[in-house]
């Protein structure tokens, strides 16, 4: 008999696709209302949200959906035996991509000439080189490092910040903790945010950052409360900051009167940057590789608690 | 003495600003009127607009502001003795940087989201990946072999076409001659246009080549003359090119009835890719080291004629 898997209704497109090509396991895919009674049969539950009902006495393991776990009870769990598995890794291509895209946006012009054609309105403007420049990666895990191995291949300096930077083994060729935000920013052009949702990362980005990138660029795709966010607009204004191109924002979706709609240096995506057609594909991989963990003789990968 | 040299006023925003910092030579900045009479001491002209009225008997040199040389007269000049140089390499690192620019601006969903920004609304709309995907370059010169650089480094495959195919010594990993443009075009899922405008060129990327393309990406970077508009037009009104990001037009400034300005598949710049605050520095030192070629006793750099 194959075991039983809940998956919640709330997750990017291609998963539930992916999902119910697997042949390793019986998938189950209930409303939001009916997650709590799919597992009374299913040991295994692949989730983005989390609720405290979810924590039934039959649960094992807990797969998420995002790289990021903040939303879990991470203690709990482990008190009772659960395991929980992130999806770290499954969104590095996309998410790194991503990053260049809003940045080209910006030292290209292209963002600022697509409101222009709007109004088809032709109106050339100078543009940047990114080439030789010194990009800062706050937040160096496996898309932050996927995002410096870009840079590095097109001629960038690279330097950043990682939560333990004495484990760091990548391109990059200066690595600071936490501490060192103020300075990496002080020593970078673009600076590229790809931090988590926890209490040591709100506001990382505040007036004392903006300040020390001066006139660069700033990159947010990772989660918005890592930028003091009325600090970021009065920067854009004073006319310091060069640009900034946003995936995530403080509220999401951005509220219709926030003035980052409409400044004229500032590029922004809907809280898009995770998404592709392979991420399916890759989180099933990363799953099936779990399954085997979870039924014995195998290890772990992104194993959380 | 120094030499005089003459700078025709149409020219790209830091030309200027860069030739007047040289002590090498003498520069003269007559308006457009004055050019004639400037040639009368200067024997050497540094200009991207051409006019039958500039082959005067004193004339020894043209040094090119853009890469193509089209609008020259070459084989008179070559009949006169006088030395055409190109510019060659100097508008490779920008315009590589903003042909990746308006492809990731397509495949992250930047443009359309851009266009949604200016009625602030949040419209998630699932993106793609490029890595892995095949690029072709129609047009392997400096330029083009940047961006097949910049593309092989982000783990593409690169293919893609040469006027003289036979001398090719780059990344790419197939290249055919203009005949080739339709195949490569299969081959490929994104086609980046980097070809001049000459007779050969004009209408290079027509139906078959655009059909050759079917689900993929368009970006042009080189010439509006190279891509039949109108059926560029049809391909992405019937649903099989999944986008096109042009920097340049058959006609411009893009008229404002064109269809294109407001495609939601279509990102535009403003014939904006050869822009860069760099560009003069590196114009300057081309011209610099030709200067010495001029004087004797050193080889040319992009000599035409």
């Amino acid at each position: 008999v194959t075991v039983e898997v809940a998956l919640h209704p709330r997750h990017p497109r291609g998963v539930a696709e992916a999902f119910r090509g697997s042949t390793a396991f019986h998938l189950n895919e209930p409303p939001d209302d009916a997650v709590v009674e799919a597992l009374s049969t299913a040991p295994i539950l692949v989730t983005y949200v989390w609720r405290p009902e979810f924590l039934v006495p039959g649960l094992q393991w807990v797969q998420s959906v995002s790289a990021g776990v903040e939303q879990f009870p991470a203690t709990e769990l482990a008190e009772r035996g659960v395991v929980l598995t992130s999806a770290r890794g499954v969104h590095a291509p996309q998410v790194a991509e991503h990053a260049f895209a809003l940045l080209l946006a910006m030292t290209r012009g292209i963002g600022v000439a697509m409101r222009d054609a709007t109004r088809a309105e032709w109106r050339p403007r100078m543009g940047e080189e990114l080439g030789g420049r010194t990009l800062a990666v706050l937040g160096l895990g496996s898309i932050g490092e996927e995002i410096a191995r870009k840079a590095d291949a097109w001629g960038l300096e690279v330097i950043g910040t990682k939560a333990h930077p004495e484990s760091y083994a990548g391109v990059a060729s200066r690595v600071w903790g936490p501490e060192g935000t103020v300075e990496a920013c002080r020593a970078a052009d673009v600076v590229v945010v790809v931090l988590p949702d926890t209490p040591g990362t709100h506001g990382i980005v505040g007036r004392a950052a903006l300040e020390a990138i001066g006139p660069g660029w700033l990159v947010n795709v990772g989660r918005g409360s890592a930028v003091d966010e009325p600090a970021l607009v009065e920067s854009l204004e004073s006319g310091s900051l060069r640009g900034a191109g946003l995936d995530v924002f403080a509220t999401e979706p951005l509220p219709v009167d926030s003035p980052l709609w409409r400044h004229p240096r500032v590029v922004i995506s809907p809280h898009t940057a995770g998404f592709s057609p392979r991420y399916g594909e890759r989180l099933l991989r990363l799953f099936e590789n779990n399954l085997r963990a979870w039924e014995g003789g195998r290890a772990w990968t992104n194993r959380v608690v």
